[in-house]
Order: structure tokens, then C-alpha cells, then sequence
């Protein structure tokens, strides 16, 4: 079975985003005044195919944490669709 | 009230995605096998300030056009969630 995984990849609450201040005060240069906050991370979609949806969980899991996601700055959360 | 918006920017279908194919290799050099495909964007998250649901759509699709997403190769959609 084929699965679509859409994953996030977030800095992490705690750790500033130089990023998303950077995006705001461009924002604000461009007069959208209405937004507050911005944190920027990664948007990775992986085409995955595997047996079973746990399957495709575990290595979904097993490549955010080995390549995808640096979790000692980051957390990932993601979804899966069957194909 | 505040709004959360939840965007996705993602290179058009259409066009290469260098990193997506690098990250691809990457996965199989760790032995992640089960990966067909790979395709990379960003995650932004804003929050929102505005009257209505109406006026955080108007304010989100004009921050992407004007901002956050080259329309030439990128394509952006976005959820909104009130807070």
C-alpha cells in the first residue's frame, strides 16, 4: 500500500525563531499590521509504501528522527493518508 | 479575535525539488528504503488578529502573495483556526 505522509517540522516552542521575526517585521514593512506572531518551519511530504499503516508510521517516525527533524531544536508532528 | 493560521508553501508540482531529491538519497544511504518520494516546502504559522474569519483569509492570502510564497514556483494553502 501506498501512503502519503505529510510532516512538520517545527522549531521548538521554547527556542526563538530568527526566521519568523524576520518575516514579521517584513510583514509589517508591507502594512499588514494584523499579524502577531510568526515561527517558520519545514513542510516535507514522503511518499511511502509499506504493508500497513503502522508500518508506515514507524518509518515515517524512524526517518524524522534520524534525518529529518533535529530534535534537540526541533519537533516534528505528521500525518498519514492511504493512497 | 485571534486566529491561527497553519500555512503550507510547497514547490508547484510541476517543478524539480533538488532538496526533496537530495533528502530522498539521504533517506536510502540510512537504509530507509520504503521512500518513493520526497517533496519539500514550508511551515509557517501566523497568528492573527482580525474582526472575522473573512478578514484572517484576506490578511493570510495577501501576506502569501505579497511575502511568503513565490507564485511562480511555489504554490501556498493555508488553514485557519480560531483561538
Amino acid at each position: 500500500m501506498k501512503f502519503l505522509a505529510e510532516i512538520n517540522v517545527m522549531p521548538q516552542k521554547e527556542i526563538l525563531d530568527p526566521q519568523g521575526k524576520a518575516v514579521l517585521i517584513g510583514l509589517q514593512n508591507l502594512g499588514i499590521n494584523q499579524v502577531a506572531g510568526v515561527r517558520i518551519g519545514k513542510h516535507i511530504t514522503l511518499t511511502v509504501d509499506a504493508a500497513s499503516e503502522a508500518e508506515a508510521n514507524e518509518v515515517v517516525t524512524n526517518a524524522c528522527k534520524k534525518l529529518l527533524a533535529n530534535l534537540i531544536m526541533e519537533e516534528f508532528e505528521f500525518t498519514l493518508t492511504a493512497q
